[in-house]
């Protein structure tokens, strides 16, 4: 891609690749802009993907995600300070499904990002979970492969476990970490059983409270139920061995050294093959949400326009059947020059 | 659709004829059984909703969303008691955030069933939240069109309102509650901010418990700073005025003859026009879903498997990027045969 010394600013491949470069050269203000850029799939951010990506992959990925309640935020305070103390380099991108509108502040970057204020070495972002459908997974492996290629050693995808959506974008990651606290009730408890599916390491938080060991003994009874190698929903990726299950105290830092350590387990193991359907999963889900807008744009551009709108509008009447009516537009696809 | 007699279990289209018509003459268990192909999504589904689809439309389809805890299922079996009162039809359609795998009841349908075992005029069915994306809310769609079809008057959507997806179900029905408990966590503090723009109803359940009053009022004061007409996320629909709060006690059945009240008042309103856009985001779902399926096909077809499958590797290697990807299939799809 390159770039013409007139009118920088005016052509978007040209200030997208102007963007990517200083946030490639350490430039954080500019890192910033291009993952507004991402969250909000304007052309910029498609131009400086396009030459970011080959740059990439080189971060290991490490999605963390539990039901409210469970102390995620306070763990990955922890796991920033034991990874800096390594003297690697770690980005957040925290899935915070609260909303883009009302603008909450669910899991408190602006707090979390003073006490690194000076240190370039880290990189606390938060991203909306609403949007279509979708777009969640996109968007963070969007924004993952931006940190990547920004040179972070680890990147953590934080979510909160409880929705489809959310969990998907932690089970993408290289190595997945289901967060539990001892004694919750009994809605979040079922919602463990779902998450424990995906976690390729389980961290019972909070662990100087009452009940945290007898919390990590059904979490093993747990696991001899669930299934750990072949098919585990939409996620395809063989494991090797069962979760271990490590105890945290996030408030006090114990335990965390040897998540860190697990982590890194996890990733050299990975090297033999375990996180490449992760990978695959990943990189499905981003192909998959730009082929998705494109078949969009296609059925809202001038022609289909009005033919689009009249066949929904038949559907959500009980008029036509959703059937006949995804027939139609594709018939329209087929048969108008896109 | 026409049925020949002989053969009619091996032909798709006759069997699901034949499915369809007995559950909208009655047949619980050919309810079920159709239900159950609507969620696997089988070629009979798609015969027996393209059938029933016309026959649609008259149901009263109500979202019941909420965060862990606030006694949403309570309030749902307490809802279901008065509705029947007052010689109505209730279908539930629980979607269930724990696994298919580990086949989690959180939901407790089976336990909740138990009570109306010989009322033929409460169904309820539990649905699992994992699968590809969007496709949560195409399929409680597709299921809430089989319900209306078959009669019921009142369709309850309860979804956990954590997740991006589940909400989405939620806030796709005609009128949408959101229910609160007093003294939540922080985290499901924030949650809240996010569902309340969502809401028609805000349900202020565990009433009486100490702080019902005071979450009220803080809901209230919530409710000033979210805009209530025009754009609401990805949802677009307009609404008339601020969402009504209503207190709760679920296990006595206090205050539920109100929300009864308010949910038909609602519905009254929406004959106006307020419903037609959040049945518009339905059919459209619906709609997309099927298409995106189609074009999954396609490019797992005979024809593009080998491309598609070496296109997402060089993704997941980071030897290409997801757009230069996603130009490649989609010109492999114009250029060979569908």
């Amino acid at each position: 891609m390159s770039r013409s010394s007139a009118g920088a600013w005016t052509d978007p491949a040209a200030a997208a690749a102007e963007l990517a470069d200083a946030a490639v050269a350490g430039d954080r203000r500019a890192l910033a802009r291009l993952l507004t850029a991402v969250e909000n799939r304007t052309p910029l951010a498609e131009a400086a993907l396009r030459r970011l990506y080959p740059q990439a992959g080189r971060a290991h990925l490490v999605g963390i995600t539990g039901p409210p309640g469970s102390g995620k935020s306070t763990l990955v305070a922890a796991l920033i300070a034991r990874v800096r103390e390594a003297g690697r380099s770690v980005a957040v991108i925290a899935v915070d499904p609260s909303s883009p509108i009302t603008g909450g502040a669910l899991l408190g970057d602006r707090v979390r990002m003073q006490a690194y204020a000076g240190d370039g070495d880290v990189f606390i972002r938060s991203m909306a979970s609403r949007g279509h459908a979708g777009g969640l997974a996109s968007t963070s492996g969007a924004a993952a492969a931006v940190l990547d290629a920004a040179g972070f050693d680890l990147i953590l995808l934080e979510t909160v476990g409880t929705g489809q959506s959310e969990v998907e974008v932690a089970a993408a990651a290289d190595t997945t970490v289901v967060v539990e606290a001892p004694e919750m009730g009994d809605e979040v408890q079922a919602i463990k059983a779902g998450l424990l599916e995906v976690a390729d390491l389980v961290v019972v938080n909070k662990g100087d409270r009452p009940g945290a060991q007898r919390t990590a003994s059904q979490l093993r009874a747990m696991l001899v139920a669930v299934p750990h190698v072949g098919s585990s929903g939409s996620d395809d990726r063989p494991r090797p061995k069962r979760p271990e299950i490590l105890l945290t105290t996030a408030s006090t830092g114990e335990g965390v050294p040897e998540l860190l350590t697990g982590l890194d387990a996890h990733r050299a193991a990975g090297r033999e093959g375990v996180t490449a359907s992760a990978r695959l999963a990943r990189a499905e889900a981003q192909v998959w949400a730009i082929l998705a807008d494109r078949l969009r744009e296609s059925l809202h551009d001038e022609d289909r326009r009005a033919l689009s709108r009249e066949t929904l509008a038949a559907v959500a009447d009980y008029r036509l059947d959703p059937y006949a009516a995804a027939d139609r537009l594709l018939e329209s696809l087929a048969r108008l020059p896109r």
